[in-house]
This record gives structure tokens, C-alpha cells and sequence, in this order.
């Protein structure tokens, strides 16, 4: 039985652009996201309070938040990883502040180490007064967990290492959790064994996946997701982004694509398709790089011939 | 219940060679043919009996059979037009003769007249007679359903419409028909209803999907199907060819893709995946262009790093 109704949580804005090689100049930070509000995007992941000396791209977080005017009913996330982050978000006036917050935790103890210069028990740890600080401010907290299908560095993770770090989230009091496949090795039966291991700890609407089409397989896993009962899930218009660890990576699973297969399923988004297309061929342009969505690239084509 | 096993059916040569902008010697072909049957397909759509007036690419299928040496295990395929064309493959010595023949309808009135020159009855009258001489020669024939999930002329077709031209096969003894979504637009759950309304015609082990990435939905609608137990699917390594009617078309999908995506699934195929990937790298090379298959580009990608 397939969920009615699906929401895209938007991460080309931060996850997207990150992991982009071209700079994007703040106010077309902003224009991108003005247009992907305007195509009915709800949920988006606007920026990062990392320090800007690991990310540059995202050094400008406070000055994209006040240059934006938030729709009512759209709510914006950021990611914060630590609490020094979350205190620079939270000295934003509360019409510009994000209402969502995200830490980001590994299943894989070495890439933890890698991303996160710690082990998986102490980065929760360091956490656990993000999640507290946040709730006291009435922020919502979202647990990203990367390497939920595998590791490039310790190869396949078994679910019961997903099912531990989703249970020491819960632990801390994280709010719902996004099950990220960061190299896309994940295939739909692995996937599904992965979201039951999560389950254990959390209600299935507490819950979002996250893929990658490094190998093609996004939509076939958020097709298992769906069958399971999911009904929240990333993505990232134009297929902005990636993994920089991911060889010959593709990174994240484009929008469009993923909106296409929502609707052609019966499912409501809330998202107008052709202005998403729209939006992906726009900031495609500003980035001086053909669209990664198969989708995108077909609809815009198809508009562009005389009919 | 997915299927244990699942053959793939290599159409690479013949429906992606001849969509290919690149003209591709007769020697590269037969070379390309040996790589992928030493990756371990066993069933490939080779080449084509159209008249080389329409498809100069493939002009050289008598020649290029010639060169083959089909190994043991392995079953050669070709598009058969009309009795003129089944007579020029006839005339091949047993050893290059295909086993199994391909006729092409649509499930698309204005589709056939525009691509076959007639109205569906009509493209069925003519191919009884291409039936009849193979039946009589011991080939196997397949029946190909182009536009079974959408026409680039009329639009979304029907499932009854395509259940109609399947029934219609049926009738004149064709053995077993795939069903293609040449222009990539379907997505799950009508490719379900397209399946069932052809199952009603056909049981499920003499029916095939071929679907194209043009959306990015193909691996999700295999997904649909192999839950439905449809076991055989057509796949083009590279991604190679593609619809010429579907504008922006990246077309066929990737076989590397299909197969990373039935190995995760634990579904047995027969083909060594890497060899497989080699095999796409080289024709991209010789076609001077990039891969399509997601699953190809990054196989060859972690294999040219150090480890």
C-alpha cells in the first residue's frame, strides 16, 4: 500500500552545492531558492553552520538566511555539527532562522572517523548537547546517518550497525532520522532490510531515505521504500552534488526524477514538475554543467520543441 | 516472490548500434559481440533484416553474422520485417543463423502507420506470413510492442490497447512478446497494469520488458515487474541507442545497471559484471562518447583507482 501523500525534503540548496566544483554567489543562492519555493517545494535544506574553513561554499549561511523570505507552510533545515554552529543559527532573527536542524552521524565507524574525526559512540556524545540546546529553542532535529548501504572504506554495512546508530540517536533524543545510501551501492533488498533495522527504533513517518544514482539505483530503492510505507525522502533538483568520497560519482538522486515516478504513482507532492525543471535547468546553467536528472533534461527538452 | 534467475537480453548491437549517431565497422561489431558474450550473455538482438535503405547501420547483417561464432549456450536474435527479410536470413548457413526472430508492432495506431507504414491490424496481416516461414524453419519468434506505455504522437496509451495488439499476436502464433516503453515515460504502477492486461494473453515466462531510462524510471518498472515474476528483460550495455522519436532521449537502459541491480537482489543473471562494464567502456571508446550506464561509469571509475 502506497502512501497517499509524499514529502521531498530539497537538499540541492546545501548538500547540492556543497559538493559542487563552481561557486554560486549568495543572492543566486537565494534566487534558487525563491524558485524552488515557487514550484511547491515545502521542505528544503538551505544551508550549513559547519565552519566555513571545511566548507567554504557554505560561509555565507547567515547572509543567505537573511536574504530570504519564507513562504508560510515552507520550512527550512540546516546543518549544524556542533554547538558553536547552532548558536550562530540561532542568532538569526526567528523569520529568517531555519525551524530544522540537522546532525550528521555515520554507520560506519571508519568513515565517522574520516568525516567526523571521531568514533560513531563519541561523535553521538558530541551531539547530545546539540539535540538538547536545539529542543530547548524549539528546533526540530533530524539524525542524518551516511554509509546506511555501504562504506568506501569498510565496504557493506550490515543493517544491525544502521539499527545501532539510529538507536543511540533515539538515545539523545533526535527527532526522526534520514537513512543516507552517500556511495548509492544500496539495492532495494538491502534497503528494505536497512529501514526495518531503523524501525526498531522509530516510527516509519519518523524516517526518510536518502540516495545517491552513483549506480542507478535511486528510484528502485525509493520504490522499496514507498512499498514499505515511507513517505519522506531527499533529493536534490538537477541532481546537484554528491559524494566527494564516491569515484565516478553521480551523487544525488535528482528531484525531477524522483517527483516524475511520485506522480506517475498516483502520489501527491504538492510540487509543480515543469517549474521543478525549470529550476534545475536554471541553477544547471549558473553552474555551467548539463543537468544530472533524466527526467529534468527530458521535460525541458520536450517544452523547447514547437508541438 | 522475486524470480531466482533473470535473463537479460543484450540488444546493444542491434537496437543501440542502429540509434547510435557514430557508424561502427563490421569487425568492431563482431568484436563487440565476442566481449559481451565472454562476459556471459546469452541472448543478444545482433542485428536486423530491414531493408538497408532504411537502417544503413546495420546494412552489414549477413556479413556480420558471418564473422560470428556463436558459442555454445548462447542464442542470436535479429528484427525480421517481412518474408524478404526472414529469406535473407535464412540463407545463412545454420551455424550464423539466428534462433530467434523479432517482428515490431506498437500499441500505438498512429505510432505503426508513422514507423510501419500501416494501422496495427494491418502490421499483423503482413507479419503472419514472416510468422509462419520461421515457425516452418524452426526459429523462435518474438513479438515486439513498441509505445506499450506511451506514443510521442498519441500520447498515454491504454493497457487494453496493448493487452489488444498482444491478443492479436496471439493469433498468428508469435512465441513470446516483449513489451517496450520506447520513449522511457512509464512508471511503476502502469507498467503493472500493462503487464497484467498482456498476461491475460501470454503466461508470465513467455512475456519481456523492454524498458528505456529516458525518465530515469526503468529500473524502478523492472522492479514493478520482477514483483509481478516477469523474468526476461531486455537491456543495451552503455546505454547505447534510443528512441530517434523521443526528444532528449537518453535511451535504452543500461544492462550494467539492470545487472548491478539483480546481483544486489540476489537474482542470479550469468554475466560477470565487471567484464561486462569493460565491454560498455570499449564500445563508448569506439563510439566516442561517455556511457550512459550510471552503474558502468562508476565500476570503471573505482577500478582505474589504486586500492
Amino acid at each position: 500500500m502506497l502512501p497517499q501523500r509524499v514529502t521531498i525534503v530539497e537538499v540541492g540548496p546545501r548538500d547540492g552545492l556543497q559538493n559542487e566544483a563552481r561557486p554560486v554567489a549568495t543572492a543566486d543562492k537565494a534566487a534558487f531558492v525563491r524558485r524552488l519555493e515557487a514550484a511547491g517545494v515545502r521542505e528544503l535544506e538551505v544551508t550549513s553552520f559547519v565552519s566555513p574553513r571545511w566548507v567554504p561554499q557554505l560561509a555565507d549561511a547567515t547572509e543567505l538566511l537573511g536574504q530570504l523570505r519564507r513562504p508560510a507552510g515552507v520550512r527550512h533545515h540546516a546543518l549544524v555539527p556542533n554547538v558553536p554552529g547552532l548558536e550562530r543559527l540561532l542568532a538569526l532573527p526567528d523569520e529568517a532562522r531555519p525551524q530544522e536542524v540537522v546532525v550528521f552521524g555515520a554507520a560506519s565507524e571508519m568513515f565517522s572517523r574520516r568525516n567526523l574525526n571521531c568514533g560513531i559512540d563519541e561523535s553521538i556524545e558530541r551531539f547530545a548537547p546539540v539535540v538538547a540546546r536545539a529542543h530547548a529553542a524549539g528546533l526540530v532535529v533530524r539524525g542524518a546517518v551516511s554509509c546506511a548501504l555501504g562504506c568506501p572504506f569498510e565496504g557493506p554495512i550490515a543493517p544491525a550497525a544502521v539499527g545501532r546508530v539510529v538507536g543511540l540517536m533515539r538515545g539523545i533524543g533526535v527527532d526522526h532520522v534520514g537513512l543516507a545510501d552517500t556511495i548509492g551501492v544500496g539495492t532495494p533488498g538491502r534497503v528494505r532490510e536497512v529501514v526495518e533495522a531503523a524501525a526498531a527504533h522509530y516510527p516509519l513517518t519518523d524516517l526518510s531515505g536518502h540516495f545517491h544514482d552513483t549506480y542507478g539505483q535511486a528510484l528502485a530503492n525509493i520504490l522499496a521504500c514507498l512499498d514499505l510505507g515511507l513517505a519522506r525522502f531527499d533529493a536534490s533538483v538537477a541532481g546537484l552534488g554528491g559524494c566527494p568520497y564516491a569515484p565516478g560519482a553521480t551523487g544525488n538522486v535528482a528531484t525531477e526524477d524522483v517527483v516524475y515516478l511520485l506522480h506517475g504513482l498516483g502520489i501527491d507532492t504538492g510540487i509543480d514538475l515543469d517549474a521543478l525543471a525549470d529550476a534545475g535547468a536554471w541553477i544547471s546553467e549558473r553552474l555551467g554543467r548539463p543537468s544530472a536528472s533524466r527526467a529534468g533534461t527530458a521535460l525541458h527538452a520536450r517544452r523547447r520543441l514547437p508541438t
